[in-house]
């Protein structure tokens, strides 16, 4: 999905976001806004919104000197929902369909989020969504490709969400290929944040070779392309891992919530809904 | 009031939004966008709002030829508030206070925007202000200075809230001048859009001399300039001309509705308050 018009504003809400939640100082954040604002009209018409939040974020460390401005909250959000996890498993394993139950949690730790709307409290969203309606359910689907499938090529998307994730990879009693960022970019899942989860018990973790937050294939290491073509079934986590793949012609299945009303408009739903979609 | 950063998203939503209005396509709104880009980080720290307001659409006109892209909008409004013109007149005739009456009615037709918030609709907007408590009500002090002031600086807002505006001045029974823009911007009114409304008939007509959609004191003609510092009372309308003037140590009354967050925070009010504050 290439940057709507509407994404525009959002590049410079989103690093104004990030800005006060560092506690920047306004004269600092002046000199992000304007470098992101300069930096825009360099990147061609047709760029995914992965491809330019990517420079936002890339700005703001540069101009903090912080590597991984998203270091604390990472580890705070999967703390926290590694302090869910024996209630969650504990619900899974009284749910009459362990799968689709697993599905929702996978779905419902995805609301944690610091790029497309941080506003999120997970309890709440965890309960919402738990009893919440899909938009587009393609579970049918899904569970015959899985009942195929080989092997699974798992994309992350947040760090705390990992964990959420883990659950659902449990559930699915295949070899799975967990992918996450090369480099820290908001508060998106790297392979730090993979085994803080402890993903490594359940999956093998490989890295997309590239730091966008949602992977953009051209950009990506020829490991993980390779990983992605052959793959018999790709399970996408998250708006920005939609943005970036949403064109390619593969096995995928979305797994997101809407948060904005640009993706929302893309897939054709309401804002807020939840999704389980084949490519 | 300076522009606080959070003005910086809303340049290029408001940008957005004019093009889409336009009907303009793709490919000329992100021009236009990329173009609002370049523009903002060669503004100094510390401009005000209508500083920054102006060059983003000044660019809209450039890249459209439109000189007035609002036209038929602004003679739209003042059509609509012309129509309801008697209508309120009798409203007027039959209150308590028909000073109060005419004040609340001049900042009901400070909705009209199509700058910070063009989701009005004005006849429902109407009701509520003519209802809504004031968050800051200097009437008092208002009355006061108006008894002792020989004649009154009238600036005005937006084209089509000029009518509700030559209410409030029939009501004051002072010789009034009242400022519009130099040149079209947003739908600010102008000379065109004043003698529309029938301002003519009940005060003078000058221009700012300049054409930010709020005046800038620095920016304005010598004319301008002399009538703002004799002036004995002057009346600011909208939000525009609050961020241009609220730092200038004159005997001003604001009129308005904090239409957007970072204007009411400035102010100290709750968004969509109405206001009569003295400076």
């Amino acid at each position: 999905m290439r940057a709507y018009l509407d994404c525009y504003p959002c590049f410079f809400t989103q690093a104004l976001r990030t800005s006060k939640m560092l506690n920047l100082d306004e004269k600092k954040t002046w000199e992000i806004l304007n470098e992101v604002s300069l930096v825009i009209p360099e990147i061609p018409f047709g760029a995914t919104p992965p491809e330019i939040g990517r420079k936002v974020y890339q700005i703001i460390s540069k101009r903090t000197g912080l590597e991984d401005p998203f270091k604390e909250i990472k580890e705070k959000c999967t703390r926290q929902a590694l302090s869910l996890f024996p209630e969650l498993k504990k619900l899974i394993n009284s749910s009459e369909d362990r799968l689709m139950t697993a599905i929702r949690l996978s779905i419902a730790g995805n609301v944690i989020d610091f790029g497309a709307n941080a506003d999120f409290d997970l309890k709440r969203d965890l309960e919402t969504i738990l009893s919440q309606g899909f938009a587009i359910n393609h579970y049918p689907q899904f569970c015959k490709a899985l009942a195929k499938a080989q092997n699974i090529l798992y994309i992350a998307d947040n760090a705390g969400e990992t964990v959420f994730d883990r659950l659902l990879i449990e559930e699915l009693n295949k070899p799975v290929i967990y992918v996450v960022r090369e480099n820290p970019i908001i508060n998106d899942a790297t392979r730090e944040d993979a085994l803080d989860s402890g993903i490594d018990r359940v999956a093998q973790i490989i890295s997309s070779g590239y730091d966008a937050p949602g992977n953009i294939l051209k950009f990506c290491s020829e490991d993980f392309f390779n990983a992605f073509n052959s793959a018999p079934l790709i399970i996408s986590k998250g708006q920005g891992n939609y943005e970036g793949l949403s064109d390619e012609d593969r096995p995928i299945f979305f797994l997101l919530k809407a948060k904005c009303q640009v993706v929302a408009r893309d897939i054709g739903v309401e804002r807020g809904s939840i999704i389980l979609m084949k490519k």
